[in-house]
C-alpha cells in the first residue's frame, strides 16, 4: 500500500480553532435562545469592512480582468512589482530599513508562508519556539517530522520551548544552548506582548553568534502604539544576515477573507547543507515559490497596493484605532471584573489569567455557558498558556462594551 | 550554521518557463524592431478576458466586503460550501459520479496542490511519472528528497519515467513493476494526448491491484471534444479507492491570474504508515489545508461559482470554442509547413516534432529568431520531449493565424 506521511499521525486530534467551533456549535444547538446573544472574541478575525480605497482598487482591477486589452493572466509568482515596491518602500525604506523590492515575496497568507518556510530548511535543525505559541508553528514542524510524539500536556519531544510567563513579561529569553531556528512573534499572538529594541537586539546577537535563523512573525506590527517598540526585526543591525520576516494584510487591512501577505527574505541570509555547501535562502525561497505557487490573485494585489495610498493609510489607521479602542474597553472591563490582564496595548489581544484553580478550558466553557462569550483557551497555545485565556479585540464596539459588562457580571 | 533543504541543490538551474523568459528578453533587447512583432505561444496562459458572469459576481462580492453587514473574514480553509457544492454537483454528480461536497478542496491553484500533495505522502513511495511531464511533478519530488541527482539529460535517479512516444500515442503504458504513486495527466500537458476509457480503466485496475495511488491531473478536461473520452478519473469504477484528482479554473474559466482550483480526495482513499497503521488521505489533506492554508479569497470563490450558472457555462463554452478554433488553425498551418503534428484536438496544446537533426532548443531559438514566435521546447518537459516543441493555442485568433502563416514561411 502507498505510504502516507506518518508524522501526521502524531498530531493531536484537533487544531485549536476547529475544536472551539465544535464546542460553540454544540452549545448553540443545545441553547438556541442563548445562542442569539453569543459574542465571539475567540478566533482573531476582523469584523470591519475592507477600507474604501481597497474596494475601489479591487473594482477597478476586476474591470481590467473583464477586458481583453487589460486582462492579466499568470502574474509573477513572487508578486507584482507594483506591490513588492509599495511594500519595500513604505514598510521598510521609508523607515530607514534597507530591503530591496525583490526581497519581498507576496503570498496568500502568513499562515501559509510560516508553514511552507520549512520546505527550504533542512531536517537536522534544532528548533526553538515560544510557549505559548501560534499552533501552526508547532504543527507544521510535527508534520515535517521534526518532533517525536506529544506527551500528555501536548509538548512534543525534539522542540525547545521557550517559556513566556509574567515573570519575563511574556518575552522569550535567550536559551543557554545553541539552536538553529528560532520562531519569534511580536506583537505576540496570543499574549499581546512586545519585545523591546534591546531584547530583539539580544536575539539578533545570539543568532549571528550561533549562525541561527530567526523566523520573525510580525503579523500584528500595525497595532504597535509605543514608538519605542520595533515594527520589524530588520530595524536591528545585522538582522539581514539571520532573519526572515512574515507580515500580513489580514489584520492590518482587514484581509482575512481577501488573502494577502508577504515574507521578507534578505539575499544576505545564508544556510548550509549537511556537507557544508552554503546557499542563499532567498534563492531557495524564490525557487520554492516559482515551483509550488502561482502568485496572488491580481485584483487582491491591487487591493493590497491601495493600502499604501494616502487614503488607504488613513483608512487603515481608522481600523487600527477602532480595534485598539475595543482593546481598551475590554482591558478595563476585565480588570474591573477582578481579572489579571496582560497585552491589549500594542496588540489586539488581551491575555487574561484565569481565577485560581480554573483551567483554560474550564474558563472557556464557563464563559461560553454563563456569559455567552467565546474566548480562546490559553492551553490551546501550549503548556505555558494553561491558566490563561485570550480575548480578541476584533469586534464591533457595541460587542466589546457588552463583553466588558458581561465579564463584570460573571461570578467566578 | 542552520541547515537548508539540500535537495534544492539537486535541482537543475532554471525552471523551464523562467529560462524561456530569459531568452525572450535577451532577444527583445537585441532586436527591438523584431520584438514588436513577437507572438507568444509558449507558456500556456489564457488571453481572453474573464467571462462576464465572473466579473459581475466578483463585483458583487467586492461590494459585500465593503459593508459590515455582508463582510466576510476568514472563510473555511477547504472552500466555501457554495463553491464545493457547485463543483461536486456540476462536475461530478450531474455526470453520475459519486463525489460528496466535502471531498472537494478548493485551492488557489493546481500547481500548488500538485506540489503540496507530497506533504501528506510518505518518503518511501516508489514514484512513476509520464515523460514528457509537467516539470512541477518532477521538481517537487526532487525538493522532497525523493530522488538522487539528475544525469546529463536531466533524468533523476529514483523516479520511474513512463515514456510517452508516438508509438504509444503519448499515453503512459502500465509498467511491469510495482509503484506506489503514479502521476497521470489527461488531456496531457504538453503532448495534448488523451487516455481512452479503456486505458484509464487499466490504470485503475493496476492501482487497485497494487494498492497504488493515481495522482490525476485533469486541469484541461474542459477541452475534451470527443464524447468517448473521460473527463474525470472517477468515471472509472474503483477510482475512489485509488485516485486523487486535480482540477483548475485556470484554463476552464480563464483564471490563471485570478487563482482558483480544486482537488478531489475521496474519503475512501487509504494509505499506510511504515508500521502498517492505515489512515484516510482525506483526513490528512483536510488537516494539511487547515494548518497550512487559509482558503481562497472570497470574491474569487464567488467568481468561480459563477462559472456554473447558465450564463457562466455558456461563456466558458465560448472561451473553449475560441481557443480550440485557434488550435485548428495552428494544426493546419503547422501541417502545411510540413511538420509532424500531434494533439490540439482534445487539448489546447499542439505537440510538434522538430525536423530531423534539430533539437528542441535549436527549434526554439530558430523559431524565435526567424519567425519571432515563442514556443516551448519539448526537452524542457523531459528526455522524451527532446525532438518536439509545444505550441499553445491560447491566443487571440489573429495571432494564431499569423503564427500559422509564419511557420509556413519558415525554411528549415
Amino acid at each position: 500500500m502507498a505510504y502516507l506521511n506518518e508524522n501526521y499521525l502524531k498530531l493531536k486530534a484537533g487544531y485549536l480553532f476547529p475544536e472551539i467551533a465544535r464546542r460553540v456549535n454544540a452549545f448553540c444547538q443545545a441553547n438556541p435562545e442563548a445562542a442569539k446573544r453569543l459574542v465571539r472574541c475567540g478566533i482573531g478575525d476582523v469584523t470591519e469592512p475592507l477600507p474604501q480605497a481597497v474596494i475601489t482598487a479591487m473594482h477597478k482591477a476586476v474591470d481590467e480582468m473583464g477586458k481583453r486589452e487589460t486582462f492579466r493572466g499568470y502574474g509573477p509568482e513572487q508578486g507584482y512589482d507594483f506591490l513588492r515596491k509599495a511594500i519595500a518602500q513604505n514598510d521598510y525604506r521609508d523607515r530607514s530599513i534597507k530591503i530591496a523590492d525583490d526581497e519581498i515575496f507576496v503570498s496568500d497568507g502568513s499562515k501559509c508562508d510560516g508553514g511552507n518556510i520549512l520546505d527550504i530548511l533542512g531536517h537536522k535543525n534544532r528548533i526553538a519556539m515560544m510557549d505559548p505559541v501560534y499552533p501552526v508553528y508547532v504543527d507544521t514542524n510535527v508534520m515535517a517530522g521534526h518532533t517525536g510524539p506529544p506527551d500528555d500536556s501536548g509538548i512534543y519531544s525534539g522542540l525547545l520551548y521557550l517559556a513566556c510567563t509574567p515573570e519575563n513579561g511574556f518575552v522569550a529569553e535567550i536559551p543557554d544552548e545553541r539552536v538553529d531556528i528560532i520562531y519569534l512573534c511580536y506583537p505576540n499572538n496570543p499574549t499581546g506582548a512586545v519585545a523591546s529594541r534591546e531584547q530583539l537586539a539580544q536575539w539578533v546577537e545570539y543568532a549571528l553568534k550561533n549562525e541561527s535563523i530567526i523566523l520573525y512573525d510580525a503579523a500584528y506590527e500595525a497595532y504597535i502604539s509605543d514608538p519605542a517598540v520595533p515594527h520589524s526585526v530588520f530595524e536591528i543591525e545585522g538582522a539581514r544576515n539571520c532573519a526572515i520576516e512574515f507580515r500580513s494584510f489580514s489584520k492590518h487591512g482587514g484581509f482575512t477573507g481577501t488573502r494577502c501577505a508577504f515574507t521578507v527574505v534578505p539575499k544576505t541570509l545564508m544556510a548550509s547543507a549537511p556537507d557544508s555547501r552554503k546557499a542563499s535562502l532567498h534563492g531557495l525561497w524564490h525557487r520554492r515559490m516559482s515551483t509550488k505557487f502561482n502568485g496572488v490573485s491580481y485584483p487582491v494585489q491591487r487591493g493590497a497596493e491601495a493600502l499604501y495610498t494616502p487614503e488607504g493609510k488613513a483608512q487603515v489607521k481608522g481600523l487600527i484605532q477602532h480595534y485598539m479602542g475595543n482593546a481598551q474597553v475590554l482591558r478595563k472591563g476585565l480588570k474591573a471584573a477582578g481579572l489579571n490582564v496582560f497585552g491589549g496595548v500594542n496588540a489586539p489581544y488581551i491575555w487574561v489569567q484565569t481565577p485560581p484553580g480554573v483551567t483554560s478550558w474550564q474558563a472557556f466553557d464557563r464563559i461560553l455557558n454563563e456569559a455567552n462569550v467565546v474566548i480562546t483557551p490559553g492551553s490551546g497555545f501550549g503548556r505555558n498558556g494553561e491558566g490563561y485565556f485570550r480575548v480578541s479585540a476584533f469586534n464591533i464596539r457595541a460587542n466589546a462594551e457588552e463583553v466588558a459588562r458581561r465579564f463584570q457580571a460573571l461570578a467566578w
